[in-house]
């Protein structure tokens, strides 16, 4: 097996969950990921822990799609839910064959299989959880890359010295809590929100891997401003682009993409809490330099920022509720990042890298 | 996708586990077997029921035996049991990349483990569970065939009107339980047990798939004479082939294989109820043609009878207990099987053919 799985498995097990003896994992993966799951089985394994495996796929999810009807989609799963109720750590493998399965989908169908997947989502957000991608032709063809560059890309995010990245993410952490505001300015873009009372977590490879943000959930109706996202990003199988939006008082009240507009109209108007910001983040991975069309690494890369419309994280002391939490991001190498009075970022350095 | 999958995940839906709205569905699969796990999830969502898959191959049983300690190899999995707990129906499908990813595990360690499991198998028994096969090329060259052999072979196996097939079953148990005993003769082969209240069940294609044998547990402490099983099979990633046993009061007492008697050895010395038979029965697929060292498919082979050392099944009144359940089948094409004065077969020959 590639060492690089065994150490990433090493990673996942050591540093993102802490496995321990007597500890119930479920892992969630696709067929493709099986290199990886086998790795971690031997980790966990040699931990003392007990693990089990989910199969599943967004061409699984296509089928159920295609078969179901109303009634159905809006059944939660019960069995799963018994599941998460009695793991203790989850862990994610995004190792998908095609990309997209699901983009002939109505979104609304989406949407509504969401609503009824709320309590999953909760549970999986009380444990100890992580998310992380293995590496397939149809993330390197979704990233413009062959497999090899893209197995080198995926482990040069992913197998870095976590300790000392955690230290720089905490010592920001601690800097924008100081202030009571954040302030995201560059071309197109003035973008202001309270934070008072909110907490900004340092995102250190706990929950995702690769990881590398300091995140926070702006106080709802204080967001003002507009913002232009320059980097393209995935939704129902689509590619988003070049999306522009304007809030009052925390509501968008402008919007439109350069590509797949409708997309994101259909995501603003699911629910109250998607024309709501849940999220205001700023990346700081300096291992990932290129955007890959996939979040877990676009969010983290360094020298950017980004948004997330719709549902905020509870650890954040967030309010906002949705069924969608939909992340966009925007390449700050232009811009300044301001809390308060304090520049915690400007044109390619961070305040600690002064 | 292959319409052949497509008729086999109606005929696991509507015939075997009579899916219906409302039902939660457990899968159990390996990867390669995701063809199939796809047309299911179509299939179910069409009945209105909602379906979790589990990913389970051999290669992670061995990672998980190469980390585990003494503790942890006994240390039953308590997620596993809570979402079977919850589950309606269980579908598993076998579909290994190897069949041999066990073969170097110490045969004391599975045995271990399946104690630890003893739980998980009640509970997966106690729903309404099927148990098929999806064609993989490792178990085309386990069966000495090519795929597309191997493929005709499992959907000729598995494709038939089972509700044909049913009728001449059920015929059979209604024979058998007429009487109060049963016999197997042949060359080398006098086995005789007592079935007075034990329930002969017809298999007609419910919990295996392909299916066909009409089977009960004897008496356990009643079987008595010898027989020999030409007919090789696997346990633990290893065959054991040409095995002949010896029985007084039902123990045996002499035992030997021409191939891999000391894993035979490790079997019949697992635990008390590992020298008894819990099962008797009578293969009657005629759909199946040879054998492929795939249990599921060679104790159904029209033409031969097969038993069972360890663990009887409760629905046929059976008491024998053991962690174990290993099937060993004999071809009758030269004997005969008599129930009390009645020839059930004889030479070729089923009693309803004649």
């Amino acid at each position: 097996m590639d060492s690089r799985v065994i150490e990433h498995a090493k990673i996942l097990v050591e540093w993102s969950t802490e496995i321990k003896r007597g500890d119930t994992v479920g892992i969630r993966a696709s067929p493709d990921a099986h290199d990886l799951v086998v790795a971690l089985y031997k980790k966990i394994a040699e931990k003392g822990a007990i693990p089990i495996t989910l199969m599943s796929t967004e061409e699984m999810d296509r089928a159920f799609f295609d078969g179901a009807d109303d009634e159905t989609i809006d059944t939660p799963p019960k069995h799963f839910e018994a599941l998460l109720e009695t793991v203790d750590v989850i862990i994610a493998l995004r190792a998908p064959s095609n990309t997209k399965a699901l983009a002939n989908v109505d979104p609304k169908k989406v949407i509504q299989r969401s609503v009824a997947l709320k309590r999953v989502q909760e549970l999986y957000l009380s444990k100890r959880w992580c998310l992380t991608v293995h590496p397939t032709t149809a993330l390197a063809q979704q990233a413009n890359m062959s497999m090899n560059e893209y197995q080198e890309f995926v482990y040069g995010a992913t197998l870095l010295d976590w300790k000392a990245e955690s230290e720089l993410m905490y010592k920001m952490k601690e800097h924008l809590e100081r202030h009571k505001d954040i302030r995201f300015t560059g071309p197109e873009t003035d973008l202001f929100a309270l934070t008072e009372g909110r907490i900004w977590i340092a995102s250190d490879g706990k929950h995702n891997m690769p990881s590398g943000e300091v995140f926070t959930a702006p106080i709802e109706d204080t967001v003002e401003g507009k913002i232009y996202f320059d980097i393209p990003f995935m939704q129902q199988g689509k590619v988003i682009e070049g999306v522009r939006l304007t809030f009052e008082k925390g509501e968008v009240v402008d919007f439109s993409a350069e590509k797949s507009e409708a997309t994101l109209k259909e995501i603003i108007e699911i629910d109250e809490g998607s024309r709501r910001l849940g999220e205001m983040a700023i990346g700081t991975n300096r291992g990932i330099k290129q955007y890959t069309l996939n979040m877990l690494f676009d969010e983290k890369i360094g020298d950017t920022i980004h948004c997330a419309l719709g549902r905020a994280y509870k650890e954040n002391n967030g309010t906002n509720e949705s069924a969608v939490h939909v992340d966009m991001i925007k390449t700050m190498i232009e811009g300044e990042i301001t809390a308060g009075d304090e520049v915690i970022y400007s044109k390619g350095k961070y305040f600690y890298e002064k």
